[in-house]
């Protein structure tokens, strides 16, 4: 884990919003570097899998020709909810570094904790990393839709 | 709920297992017919991400032009993993209707029910359909790997 990177997600986040898409970015780093940055598309692409972390769970698969994350760490803005939660799983990724808590829909710590439920496989997890500069991009975000 | 569809679920199973796949396949029905099919396809893409009822998913949001699968039913030859529960979750879709249960990996009953911890929506689940020939496709899929 290298809290630096997470200025990399915040950068998609913001990139993300440009887009008037929910501003959550991801980026995965293998060997200290990125392999592979991605933010939420769900509206451009209408598709609600479309989420920041699966992007970039696909762009990292495709650029190591591999189904297997090993020694990979994702870093994300915001707390993954079930569906990535459980991508991280089957992709096998080592860590998981999130920026701001999901109260309503986090399942990796706030909501539930899925990595604790004994699936066949269980990442380390670091959260509320720059928690507050991912925090204010998605509540600036929702203040302007009101 | 027609459990007439899950012959069509078996049936992309078994063009799964053609493929040396793990013989799981899905459809999604919406007003009586079927909008969508898919089976298991994560060895062939090398995508972790690539389970049958992701790939259903996906098509049938690209078929309908939107992200909310309202009005949709879900049916797949295995009990939904963590991933594509979360999945089923965020596109809305109306029905889950499964073959056989994953003692090990199924969160929909098996494991856990992520249907039932208060996330945003909460779609109705029919299991153990036809689950029988479900089951055997997997069993003769994982003994001939014997």
């Amino acid at each position: 884990m290298n809290a630096k990177f997470m200025n990399n997600a915040i950068s998609q986040a913001k990139n993300a919003a440009k887009l008037d898409e929910v501003p959550v970015g991801a980026v995965i780093v293998k060997n200290g570097k990125i392999i592979a940055a991605a933010h939420n598309l769900t509206k451009t692409q209408k598709d609600a899998t479309a989420h920041a972390e699966m992007l970039c769970i696909k762009a990292a698969q495709e650029l190591l020709c591999t189904d297997h994350l090993f020694g990979c760490e994702l870093y994300v803005t915001l707390e993954p909810c079930p569906m990535c939660a459980g991508a991280i799983i089957n992709a096998k990724i080592d860590e998981v570094i999130y920026g701001a808590a999901d109260p309503k829909g986090g399942a990796v710590d706030s909501k539930i904790n899925l990595f604790a439920q004994n699936f066949n496989y269980r990442p380390a997890v670091y959260g509320g990393i720059k928690e507050e500069a991912c925090r204010s991009l998605l509540q600036e975000f929702f203040e302007d839709k009101r």
